[in-house]
C-alpha cells in the first residue's frame, strides 16, 4: 500500500484519520507546496522548501521542524512509494483546535500530511500548445501566500475547463496577474514580459527556473504589469507551473497568438529548462 | 457521548473519518452556517439555510437534500445533544475526489458536518461593549459567499486578539466593509449608516434582524459604504453577529466612542433583538 506523511511518521494511506476540527478544514488555515519528481529525483526541493518557510512565516504558523528534516523526510517518502515520474503534494495547517477565527491560545501542533502522486509529463501541451480564457481576478489581496484558500483559483479553473481550455488567465481590472495555478508570460520582439512579484501573485518556482533560462539564453526580461489588450497583441505567450512546466498558449479568448502555433522563444525557453530537468534525472 | 451529522447521519464524534480528499480540507471548497440556539429553539434557521444554499448555488455546490430535511435534521441534532443553549456548526463541502482545481469530472457526494457547541451569550460585552481596531480588508471580492476560505477573516481577528481587541474592522481603503467575523454599524444624529450588501460584505442574517428591529423602532436606515473617518465620528458603533448578537463599540483604534459607553440608540436596537430572541424562547 502507498505510504503519505502524517508529520514525521510515514504510515499507510487508509490510517490517516483528520479531525473536523483540524483548522485547514474549516478555515484553509494552512499552506501547501507540489514538488515535481522526475525520476526518482526531486526537482528544485530547496527552492519549495524554502517557499513553503516563508508562506508559513506570512500566516505566521511555525513548522515544527529544520528545512533539512522536512527534506529528508521527502526523499524517503519518494523513496518508500517507488515513485518515478510524479509528484509530492505536501500541505501544513495550524492544527487542530475548537473552532474560533483568532489562532488557538493553547499553541496547537501543525498536522503536516504529503502524498505522492504519479503523473506523465504533458508532453503534447508542450508541443501543440494550449487554449486560455481571461476571467476577472476576485482572489485576496496576498496571492503570494501559497495558502490553502483556493477557491477563486477553483472557480477559475473551472470556467476554463467549460470552454474547453487549459487555464483560466486572471486579470484585476485591465491588468494580467497569473493562472488560475500558473505563471503567464508574454514574449515581443523578443523580450519576454511577466507581471512582478509582488502581493497579486505566487512567485512561482517554475517561474524562477525560467527567469534563469531567459538570464541563461540572454533574452531581455522586463517585469511589469501588463493589460489585457498588450498580452494579446504579444508575439508569443506561455505558462508555468511545477506540473505545467512550459507549455504554449495558443489561443486566448478568441484570439489566436503567434498563428496558433508554439513561438521559438518559447521553443528555446523550454529547451533550457529540459536540460535542468535532464541534470536530476 | 456527542453526536454530529455526517451528511444525514447522526454519529458519534469520534467515529467522524475526514478523508484528505475532502476538497474542504486542500482548497476550502466548500461553506458553512453557524445558527444559535436559545433554550433548545434554533433562532431564524430558514434564514440561515437559505443562505447556505444561496452560498452552494454561488459556488455551484449541490446541496443533495431539500431545504426542509436539512431543518429537520438540525433540530434532531440539538435534540439528541440535548443542547440548551449555544449554537449549530454547519459546513458542507464537495466532496471527495484526486487533487484537482476544476470540480471533479465524476460527480461527488457533497460531506455534510455539523456539530453543537455549548455557548453562554456574552451578556458582559452586550452591557459594556468592547473595542476593536482597523484593519486592511484583505480579503477575496465575493464576501457575501459564506464559504471555508477564512485565512484573511483569521489573520485580521488575530491582530484584534494582539491587540486586546474584540473585533478587527476592515475597510478597503478609506472605505470601511465589516467585522473579521460580524457586520458594523454606525450611527449618527438617530439614523444608522452601514454598508450595503454587495459582493464586499456577507448579509448577516443577525443583520436582517438589526434591519426589522430598526424598521419597528423609526430608525432610519442608509446603506451606504461609509469612510474609516465617518466611522470614528459616529455617536455610536457596533456590531452584530450571530454569536455576539448587538455588541456596542466603545473604542477604535486610539478613538473613544460616545465616551465609552453603549448608546441610547444601540441599547433600542438590543432591547428589540432581545424581544425577538425571547419569542423563540
Amino acid at each position: 500500500m502507498e505510504k503519505m506523511l502524517l508529520n514525521n511518521d510515514l504510515i499507510d494511506n487508509d490510517q490517516m484519520k483528520l479531525s473536523i476540527n483540524d483548522r485547514g478544514y474549516q478555515f484553509g488555515d494552512g499552506i501547501y507546496e507540489v514538488i515535481k519528481v522526475y525520476n526518482g529525483n526531486l526537482f528544485t526541493p530547496t527552492e519549495h522548501i524554502d517557499r513553503l518557510y516563508r508562506s508559513a512565516d506570512a500566516i505566521r504558523l511555525v513548522i515544527p521542524y529544520t528545512k533539512d528534516v522536512l527534506h529528508k523526510t521527502l526523499y524517503d517518502l519518494v523513496e518508500e512509494n517507488e515513485l518515478v515520474d510524479g509528484h509530492i503534494y505536501l500541505q501544513i495547517t495550524r492544527g487542530v483546535s475548537p473552532r474560533n477565527h483568532a489562532f488557538p491560545i493553547e499553541p496547537t501542533e501543525p498536522v503536516l500530511i504529503a502524498y505522492t502522486q504519479t503523473a506523465e509529463r504533458p508532453v503534447n501541451n508542450h508541443r501543440n500548445g494550449v487554449s486560455a480564457i481571461l476571467v476577472e481576478d476576485i482572489r485576496w489581496l496576498r496571492c503570494d501566500i501559497k495558502s490553502l484558500n483556493l477557491l477563486g483559483n477553483v472557480l477559475a479553473k473551472q470556467k476554463a475547463h467549460e470552454a474547453n481550455c487549459y487555464e483560466a488567465i486572471q486579470h484585476r481590472g485591465e491588468i494580467v496577474t497569473e493562472g488560475s495555478s500558473s505563471n503567464i508570460y508574454g514574449i515581443k520582439n523578443g523580450v519576454l514580459y511577466t507581471h512582478p512579484t509582488n502581493q497579486y501573485i505566487l512567485n512561482g518556482i517554475t517561474r524562477q527556473v525560467v527567469m534563469k533560462c531567459c538570464q541563461e539564453l540572454g533574452i531581455q526580461v522586463v517585469e511589469e504589469p501588463m493589460t489585457k489588450e498588450e498580452l494579446l497583441q504579444m508575439d508569443e505567450v506561455f505558462l508555468s507551473s511545477t506540473t505545467s512546466e512550459i507549455t504554449p498558449i495558443i489561443k486566448i479568448d478568441d484570439s489566436i497568438i503567434n498563428s496558433g502555433k508554439p513561438g521559438d522563444f518559447t521553443r528555446k525557453i523550454q529547451q533550457a529548462f529540459e536540460e535542468k530537468v535532464q541534470q536530476v534525472m
